[in-house]
Order: structure tokens, then C-alpha cells, then sequence
């Protein structure tokens, strides 16, 4: 058996998530069954992180098992061409057979673009959070530098979620302004607000209840000091709301 | 009664088109639905152009009859509360009550995106074309002046229009470099080919018909100097291909 490593850009907007569901498509889903097509056999294919419906992903890591002799480099050209156009393999390498995505990756960057306006555009409104109110960076960088860290991240974890330890560490957390990111043929451009995060794992929705209170802290309506008060409380009733999960990018997986 | 007149602007994306649908979201389905929960009444949105399923719009006009004594831009902040997202109201304006939005048109203009490359985006592929080909510019033009004027499109029109009269003017139809659009907080950009298309009027298809069959010339697969014998034959298997809906916009109806 070989083990093959992919990594992968997807439009999230199409799909329930990163993980199989009982209905809808999901990309983990399409990507098991373009897989068998080109190897010839029903494989698990893994991945480095859930991202949720309407989540996008510049590179995602995943890994499957096969059997199958195609080099890795057709076996990348293979999987686009029987990929929808929304989920692209940038490279396919095989690797040591103990790899595993989820497991091993160290650290794990998502970044989150927020614009700021009161009339809402009709377009590209899966890529952005427009958000009808001004927002203070200032309050909202030194709200982050308190998440930085080893903490116990309870307040900002979705509920559902059966995991017991909820320590994280944040190695970084800023709010910059970001003028767009290119997607090949195409950039999405604009004056944002980018949100980027670093962590060596995250809890589930833990990424979009940061930028939520985030949010709340940039317009005034939380102070950026109650940061402490909210970790401590490990309740999610104390956090922000979530943020809608367009605008959201899982970046890079390091290991 | 009152006529109101809508500027909108919309992401054609999740929609069946413009026009009503026996099943699916329909644009035209949706303002009804929203015109009938402001005005408490059921009217009829009539449109300027019936845009096809994936074809998105900055400047669609349509029109309604209603009782209510609503301020028109009390409307318009009403219709974009209940809207979705990417439907927006640009204005609302009240209107002489023989206003017909599709018979009073004058002139329409369409553009249309492309971009070159051979590896595709998996983002935002719904607002561009990628064309894995280069194509050449100048063939485009020379091929497109030889449509401007008034002619008989039967060559370009998509089947199952049951229009007799398939004599339009194009005004004029332009290939040109182009660097991208401004949707009020995000910037679409990239080095596009951007095909302007102005009319009187469209036949059904017309404009992705037009669009696939200069790509065809630009590649080089089609002569540009066939123009005259595609037109000439009335018959669409003489044009090239339908270009897809994702590229094409709805730009400005004028009266």
C-alpha cells in the first residue's frame, strides 16, 4: 500500500463541510469518490481539518491509502479532471505510510476577511462578512494579544462537540487591514479587515466564536479587557456570537 | 394604483434565471414574494431582460403595479430587509404607469468575462469564464465589428425561442483588456478579456452564443472572416458553441 498526501483549495460555498454527512455533498465525500474512480478502489481519505459548510480552504491537507501504481503527479492531473472545478488538488506526493494529516500537523493557520459597510453588495458575499458598523482595530488587536497563548478555549467552542480538552495555544493572532488575495486567475480585492490566526489545533468553531467577539469588541460593545473574564468562565454563553462561516479561510497545515 | 420602478443588481449564482419557474428560486419569483410581504398585495414583477440561470446583473430594471402608499425609498430599504442577500435594490422610483420595462428598452449592454489560463481557479469561477487556450484579441474584434449593425441572429439563437423576428441591432461589441469590477466593498480583479455587447435587443442565448463563437475565432478554430457566412446561413449549428452563464452580466438597460 501506498500513501498519497493532497493538498487542496476549495470554494466551501457548494458544500456541507469538510466531513461526510448522511446528506449533502461534502468535500471529503467528492473527494472518496474521485479516488475510486481513478484508483480503482473505495479509500478513506483524511483530512487535516473540519472545516464547516461554506468554509474555504487554500490549503487543506489530506491523505488516502491505495494500492494504486499512477505516479503521483498523474494521479494530481487524474483527481482535477474528475474534481467539480470547486475543489482543485495543487500538489498529490506519496509520503511514509505513518503519516497522518489530522495528527501530525503542528500548527494550522485560517484567516477571516471582514468589510465594512452599511449597504451590502449582492456579489461575492460568500468570500467576505460585511459588517453594517464601524470597527475599531485598535481594541480588536489588544483583545488578541490576550487569546495568544496555552488556554483553555471552553468559552469559544461550539456546543455538540464532544471533546474533553479544550487547551489550545494560540501562536499568533492579529487584525490587520488586507487589500485581497489572488486565486490564480482571479483576485478578490477590497479594503478589508483580515483577521489571521495560528494555533497548534482548534476547537470546533472555535475560529469563527473568536472573530465574533472580536467583532463585538471592534464595534464597543465588549470591552477588549473582558477577554480574561470570558476564558475563565469556560461557558460559551459568555463569548461573542459566531461569525457567519464565509469569510472564513483555512490557509495552511505545517507539520 | 402606482408603478414603482427597481434598479437591481443580483448574483445569479443560486438562481433558476429571472423568469418564474415551475420549480426552483427564480429572481423574478423571489421579488414577488417580497413585493407581496411590504405592499400586502400580490402584483406582477415585470423585467427588462430575462436573464438565464448563472447570469448575474448590475443594472436589471423591472417595474410593479401596487396600492400601497409607501414612500419609494421606504420600499427600497423595506424590499432589501426581506431580500436575500444577493438580490439588492439599487433604487425605487415611481414611475408613469405605462413604464414597460422589457417594450420600452432602447438599448441593453451586456459584458462578459474571460480569463486565460490552463490551470482553473477553485474560486470564483462563478463570475469568470476560464478559457484554457490563449486567445487572440484582434481576430475577437475584427470577427465582432462584423456583427455590429442590423441583422438577422437566427445563427445565434438558442433553440426553443419561439421568436419570429430575429432581426436585432448590435451597436457595438468590443474585446478589450480588462482589469475588473467594483462591487461597492469587494473588487473583483484580474487580467481579464472583457466582451461589451450593445443592442436594441437579445435573442434567446444570443450574447453566450456571440461570446462561444468569438472564442472560437480567438482560438483560431473558427475564421474570423466567417461571420458573414454563419449570419448568412440563419442556422445556429453554423455559430459556435453557447459560452457558459458564469462570466456573463446584465450591465445597463436604457430608455
Amino acid at each position: 500500500m501506498r500513501k498519497i498526501r493532497l493538498i487542496l483549495q476549495y470554494d466551501g460555498t457548494a458544500y456541507h463541510g469538510w466531513q461526510i454527512q448522511p446528506e449533502g455533498d461534502t468535500v471529503q465525500g467528492i473527494l472518496e469518490k474521485s479516488v475510486a474512480k481513478i484508483c480503482g478502489e473505495h479509500t478513506k481519505v483524511m483530512g487535516a481539518g473540519r472545516t464547516d459548510a461554506g468554509v474555504h480552504a487554500l490549503g487543506q491537507v489530506a491523505a488516502f491509502r491505495t494500492r494504486s501504481p499512477l505516479p503521483s503527479g498523474t494521479m494530481q492531473k487524474a483527481l482535477n479532471a474528475v474534481l467539480p472545478p470547486d475543489i482543485r488538488v495543487l500538489n498529490a506526493a506519496e509520503v511514509d505510510d505513518a503519516f497522518q494529516p489530522r495528527n501530525h500537523a503542528l500548527r494550522k493557520s485560517y484567516f477571516y476577511l471582514i468589510a465594512h459597510r452599511s449597504d451590502k453588495s449582492a456579489f461575492l458575499r460568500r468570500y467576505v462578512w460585511t459588517v453594517g458598523h464601524p470597527l475599531d482595530p485598535e481594541l480588536m488587536n489588544t483583545a488578541a494579544r490576550r487569546l495568544i497563548g496555552l488556554r483553555d478555549f471552553s468559552s469559544f467552542m461550539g456546543s455538540g462537540s464532544g471533546i474533553r480538552n479544550r487547551v489550545r495555544e494560540i501562536f499568533s493572532l492579529h487584525i490587520t487591514p488586507f487589500a485581497g488575495i489572488d486565486f490564480m486567475t482571479v483576485r478578490l480585492a477590497g479594503n478589508f479587515l483580515r483577521i489571521r490566526i495560528e494555533a497548534n489545533g482548534f476547537l470546533r468553531h472555535m475560529v469563527r466564536n473568536i472573530v465574533g467577539t472580536l467583532v463585538e469588541i471592534g464595534r464597543g460593545r465588549i470591552g477588549a479587557d473582558s477577554i480574561e473574564e470570558i476564558l475563565a468562565a469556560r461557558d460559551r454563553r459568555f463569548a461573542g456570537p459566531t461569525a457567519p462561516p464565509n469569510g472564513l479561510f483555512l490557509e495552511r497545515v505545517s507539520y
